[in-house]
């Protein structure tokens, strides 16, 4: 709860247009990618750093939780208002403040769409290139929070990469610049990668100083299709082993090619049970060389077919589809819960095989797609929320899926962050030592967790099946 | 001071064959690359983490530092023993444990030489990018510790870059393994990433889990020769504008130059004032087409000379001299203060006009070499330090050169680190409140402060004159 005092003061700091507290209208704060429901007591949409300074002063002395808030658009809950307060809203925060061309180097606030600045990019002949599914909507302050992946990770690595220093608005109000804008540095320990991928608890990004680098010249992307999961992954293996890096490195399953066949405008082969869709880049001539051995290793590998996107209207028609097969899966079943999964890239083959078993001995359909070049996959546990019997197997097949993804050398989250729904599992990667340390340097940011309270970190005697009420609560 | 029975604990620890007291014989463990001498209590030997965390559970009940060690090539006093204490040895702990050619990963402890890494690496057709200068001396968990960077960085990255995952010891003696084995990973705080480049104050390296990349098919040096410093670092900027990524893309001015044409085998060009060494690497046909690109941009730049080396073992030369520029520079003067500065580098000419400007005002020899693709200089400033007046002008050099260093939004340390050298000169860089946070996430790690105290942070009240004293002692 937040006093009527309190409020009053929030509205002279960001002005009372831009404070929200009818509760209908705060409903579209609470949610997220997850599409769980908390509804906030109030959110505010500052102008600039010095506003959030004043309104985490006030959270300070008044004590209400506060949470940052991109685009509203992460799959793990991170900007979801858990235990109420206040919603702080960055969306006025949208600014390209610079691309600089000589140094390679972009300025920007959080509340720019992470499109918008790949283009601008673009437009001057550089390149950024982390390239989340959710690029159109999702704002580049979100992406550094959860550091985002995406599809071109294999070759270009990830949001973390490519970030050189920030500003930052510390829970307790204090304005902090870190990092450096050049393209090296180690003066004293490294604020900005800890910050980064921290998702929202540590400090609310207020700028961020981006690595850029020149567009490649030339793009090519291939299809290949293949009788099996296993037969798709283990070429997988085999690209990356011919010493060739492409720039995306995508797997979809039987089950995500039936979905989404249509978008793709895709005429599949006869007992096609898997895809693999490729992009290169870089000159002319190296996309020329490497789609070569390419199409060499997929068919040496018994690719049922394998083509290239006739031009590049073809290619954005696939990659667009690309980004599209999450929502296309309700066609299986009403409800999903997906999970973020990395193995070593050489296990996915055990790890596919570990999803036929789930799958059969639970009967329900899981259909997997992801970034096969990483070794990090996208597992999608189809289901019906209003059959029980469904229901109540999700918790079950998420936990057995874990501990597999565990042991085969693997992480539980590749690219979505922990958040609340995974919150509960966290204690199956990272040993209580690691977590106890977290949470010390959580209190060096935040002596009184007040920002982005009840994430990452398991909630106390964490009740699996109290957590998988959320987690059925899911739609995405 | 270490207490009689702590050194018997000790020699039980680790074997009395692994534990040295010897006044004289510690006199090697007192001093590094900066040629600073503090020397130490006592050294010990570990042969695992298990052994370490028995030790330092030792230090934090008897109250003395722990230095951690690896070559004790470091460039910034990161392993020296300011405060005495017990300096811990690392180099049995040097087995390249596993290189894995399916997932282009690699696990070694921290003792291995870098140049083995490299080397094991590029036999089974991958690659281990960093390639600091000292990598025939300095071990991975020194450039682990220090973030090295190196000649490549222009193009691959730095350190940070390339580490997956840690095994640590706490200073508390809590054995934990931090960060992924795969290609990604987001659960929870990337404390992989802090403890890289902490310097040894906030944990002991056990174990270090390295991303490897596909071995380049073929590479390309190229030499060209500038009329002066200006003309060649306004082709480095013409260079990356000209969408071409070196893989490293080095800087001498006049100076070095005449230090080291005898090793690189040189015939300089009559007005020669500057050289560029570049490589580039990838597939035969991009080296081809890239090398193309550079000779042209070279040559409309006004190159004096523009040449590439004839063979591999030609190129080799150039790059090992490279690596000698360094010591060379002592033909100029007896004692040398080394800076490592980065600036954004389309401001590498106004650094070298300031450069120019403080060796006339000063009347020193100034001499830069470095990694320009970086925007990264080593600045060595040559003086007689058996002159007062020479030695006494040192340190107001160098407070300038940071000024302006800051003024031009870079940073004082590219890559070796702020140790005790650049200590007292962190706050020109870092805000106060920075500073402040970083120590409060010290205490997170080490409660007692026990490991490597004495760097990095300022030293209280600091006396830069005092701290000049250490300086002036400088013999790289």
């Amino acid at each position: 709860m937040i006093s009527q005092s309190a409020l009053r003061e929030l509205a002279r700091i960001v002005g009372p247009d831009h404070l929200v507290t009818d509760r209908t209208a705060l409903g579209e704060y609470g949610t997220d990618g997850t599409k769980l429901a908390f509804p906030p007591d109030a959110a505010a949409f500052p102008r600039d750093a010095e506003q959030i300074s004043r309104i985490l002063r006030v959270a300070n002395r008044e004590g209400f939780p506060v949470i940052p808030r991109g685009a509203g658009s992460g799959m793990s809950g991170g900007a979801l208002p858990v235990r109420g307060g206040l919603v702080l809203g960055l969306r006025r925060l949208d600014r390209i403040l610079e691309i600089d061309r000589e140094n390679l180097v972009a300025k920007v606030e959080p509340g720019v769409i992470t499109a918008d600045l790949q283009e601008a990019a673009e437009q001057v002949g550089l390149f950024y290139p982390p390239d989340p599914a959710s690029i159109h909507i999702s704002t580049i302050g979100g992406n550094v929070a959860e550091c985002a992946g995406g599809l071109r990770a294999v070759k270009y690595g990830v949001t973390k990469d490519y970030v050189l220093g920030l500003t930052v608005v510390l829970p307790t109000g204090k304005i902090l610049k870190t990092g450096v804008e050049t393209m090296k540095g180690v003066a004293g320990y490294d604020l900005t990668r800890l910050i980064v991928g921290s998702e929202g608890t540590l400090a609310v990004i207020t700028r961020i100083t981006l690595r850029l680098i020149p567009r490649p010249d030339a793009k090519e992307t291939m299809l290949a299709f293949f009788r099996d999961v296993e037969e798709a992954v283990e070429t997988v293996s085999s690209i990356i082993g011919a010493g060739v890096t492409p720039t995306a490195l995508e797997f979809l399953d039987g089950l995500c090619l039936r979905c989404v066949k249509k978008e793709m405008g895709l005429r599949l082969p006869a007992g096609a049970g898997a895809m693999l869709l490729i992009e290169v880049d870089g000159t002319r001539r190296a996309v020329t060389d490497e789609a070569e051995k390419i199409r060499h290793v997929c068919l040496h590998r018994g690719a049922l077919n394998f083509r290239e996107a006739s031009d590049p209207r073809e290619a954005e028609t696939l990659w667009e589809a690309r980004r599209n097969v999450s929502p296309s899966l309700y066609r299986l079943r009403p409800h999903k819960t997906s999970e973020d999964v990395v193995v070593p890239r050489s296990l996915l083959p055990a790890l596919a095989r570990h999803l036929d078993g789930l799958a059969r001995r639970f009967g329900l359909p899981i259909a997997a797609f992801g970034h096969a070049g990483d070794g990090n996959l996208h597992v999608n546990i189809m289901y019906d929320g209003d059959d029980p019997v469904e229901r109540d197997k999700v918790d079950a097949v998420v936990r057995e899926l874990f501990m597999e993804v565990i042991r085969l050398g693997g992480t539980i989250s590749g690219e979505h962050g922990i958040g609340i729904t995974k919150a509960p599992y966290l204690e199956m990667e990272i040993p209580e030592e690691g977590i106890r340390l977290m949470g010390r340097i959580k209190k060096a940011f935040d002596p009184n967790g007040i920002l982005n309270p009840g994430k990452i970190f398991p909630p106390a005697g964490a009740d699996p099946d109290q957590q998988g009420v959320q987690k059925r609560g899911e739609r995405r």
